[in-house]
């Protein structure tokens, strides 16, 4: 190889390359999103109709089960097809490791499903343990949807998975929020410790749903903002949340129904929000093309001639500091220079963009790896643990995720509890 | 597809082998990094030659000159053959994008070293131009080099880049002191404007050494610490930077023999630090085939005989708030949540550690940015640029990083100043 303006051409359509095949598989990993959105969905469905049928009396709500089962087959093939198919992009890259590393946990999780639905039926295993398993492999999905998130490459790709994943988390809280009540509802009674976790998964969603319109653009954000909650529901949510009222005994199906409506609600955004995702990927792609065929006709049009000695060509440099070939064939140095500096200005600005979002996101990453370090560690819920974190925080006066940075870097010393 | 233990396997495998594969990139990279260095010091010794050899009379450098060039040409050589078997990798990460775009930012400035010596030869161009002419292709070439060094997933490697960047950025620092030394000592004189440079110059190293030393390991920092500057050659740095005292006609070769003394020490320490660095890059690579080996044995014993239905195992939580299986074959459900666990934990842990690296470095970078920013669009020097940035700093109270955030975000709006 010697260094000279062919060469330089190569490398300026390698670069265009990689970027456009990184769109490409962008667009791929929109549309696992995609199926994972709904294979969530499905799951948190059965999570609900499960802890009907485990509060309710013998043979009633058996029957929704089996339908809920057969969506959630229905939604796992697809997902699983598309995973197989990652499976042959073994890549270089220690995202692809990671990548790989949370489907596995994704696909343990799955496997166990088989197991638990027939313990379920056997009543065999106790509902807060049957909910926190659903609650499991629902958390591993999620997981895997923040890992596709944090490595997109398009600020405005990226900030639309964030807001996706985001709202996303806030559905699921809503879930756990329609499977907790609805148990209760149907048991009869709300104990101290449901209705306070009610009032925490309620406010887990509104914090969720306000990073989501951090991030949203402003078209999903007013369409969310529109999206009216049902007075009959907020008051049964009420009625959950308080344990003050009475409460009819249809009241656990009214609650279901009208959770479940909210919720498929949130779905159909949900679905527009990955729609919308999918058709920002197909733009930037299709804009990627088109730049690159310019890219390759401004190159052809701009090739040496074979006669061409380009040492000849006299060097300057330009007012940007840039070096520039001038002499017999000026206009192919300056337009090359103009390419070169093009892809490089331009790459570069993206990267700034994306350095920033990653900042942000690293914060909040840091703070769910605080949250679950104490999970593990301390044995503590989700929102107990997040609790945790807040109380340090406002004791210390400090940010959230200056206290989550602190406990990370003291991981290692924390006493690993006894297994039982 | 299928969730069962096999496909958690499969992903497992996966997710290994892409850390694998990771490192035997970052090797490569490593190696590109050492020939890089070993371009850079060619390139900053033909300068100062080339420096001198304008300075001089008639008929006196050229010799040397022309040595100067066969050993560019011998170092530029097994780059470009590297970087040719680069192209071939074309990947879906963003990453590689940008990487591209630089190495074809360092073919097109060393495309343009021919025409340059040339007009050296004829003495067409003036000294500070052919100066910054060298500068430039050794800018790119460092650019290129701390892209490589940004994409690195194992802390310790990553790490060892930085510290190996900052010590070739210091090296660079000091090859331009001895080109604009040695011009002047043969010139006979130091103006203002010289002093004044060599001054900012030195400053410069002793910033770049002091990264190296935030980032290199003990070993290499103690080693650094240990080379003495000569006394002759800081008798002459005094006489350059004063310009009180006279010199005398042998000065500029004197100057120039000391100054490369004192550069070819620094790249031996850049030679070690490389060394270093390949030695880190293949005892993890031996450490990860080695925990793949293992890893595949631990799961050869765990495959579930064909004729075991794996939804016969019962499923539980465990302490640390992750699925297990258990029931008949109790021992393959929980090793394989051991091994998901550990694949999930240590990579984790490595992104933690990376992503606070990271922020480091991304600090680091938007400086960078920001200074050639206003090296572009104020048409300002690399030291005015960074001069600017601090006393901006300083009036506001701010971080170097804050002022650099700042003029990035408001890039946009910066007047292009007209081409003249």
């Amino acid at each position: 190889m010697i260094a000279n303006s062919s060469t330089t051409i190569r490398f300026l359509l390698a670069s265009r390359q990689c970027e456009l095949n990184s769109l490409r598989y962008l667009l791929q990993r929109g549309e696992l999103v995609g199926k994972i959105s709904q294979l969530v969905h499905m799951l948190q469905r059965e999570r609900g109709t499960s802890n009907m049928f485990l509060c309710a009396g013998e043979g009633q709500f058996a029957d929704e089960l089996s339908l809920r089962e057969r969506d959630v087959a229905q939604a796992q093939a697809p997902l699983l097809a598309q995973l197989d198919t990652l499976e042959s992009q073994i890549a270089t890259s220690p995202q692809a490791s990671r990548l790989f590393s949370h489907v596995a946990s994704v696909i343990y999780a799955l496997s166990l499903l088989p197991a638990l639905r027939q313990q379920i039926r056997q009543r065999k295993l106790p509902l807060p343990q049957a909910m926190s398993f659903f609650n499991d492999i629902i958390r591993h999905l999620l997981s895997l949807v923040f890992e596709l998130t944090d490595t997109a490459a398009e600020p405005d790709i990226s900030r639309a998975l964030i807001a996706m994943f985001s709202f996303m988390q806030g559905k699921e809280f809503a879930g756990q929020e329609r499977a907790i009540a609805a148990a209760a509802f149907a048991a009869g009674q709300f104990s101290e410790e449901t209705r306070l976790k009610l009032l925490d998964l309620i406010e887990h969603q509104e914090r969720c749903f306000a990073t989501f319109a951090d991030f949203a653009d402003e078209q999903h954000r007013l369409r969310w903002q529109q999206v009216q909650t049902d007075s009959q529901f907020e008051r049964l949510r009420r009625i959950a949340c308080t344990g003050r009222e009475g409460f009819a005994a249809d009241s656990g199906l009214r609650w279901f129904a009208l959770a479940t409506q909210r919720i498929d609600a949130m779905k159909q955004e949900e679905d527009t929000l990955a729609e919308t995702l999918m058709a920002h990927c197909r733009a930037r792609i299709a804009a990627a093309e088109q730049a690159s065929h310019q890219q390759q006709a401004d190159i052809e049009s701009l090739m040496p001639q074979p006669e061409e000695e380009e040492s000849r060509y006299s060097v300057f440099i330009d007012n940007h500091g840039w070096l520039e070939s001038g002499g017999v064939r000026p206009q192919l140095g300056r337009s090359l220079l103009t390419l070169v500096q093009q892809q490089s200005r331009r790459l570069q600005a993206l990267d700034t963009e994306l350095a920033a979002l990653r900042e942000t996101l690293n914060e909040r990453k840091q703070i769910e790896r605080a949250k679950s370090l104490l999970m593990q560690h301390r044995q503590l819920s989700e929102e107990e643990a997040y609790k945790t974190l807040r109380s340090m925080a406002m004791n210390q006066n400090k940010k959230l995720v200056e206290i989550a940075g602190a406990m990370l870097a003291v991981a290692d010393v924390f006493p690993l509890l006894p297994r039982e």
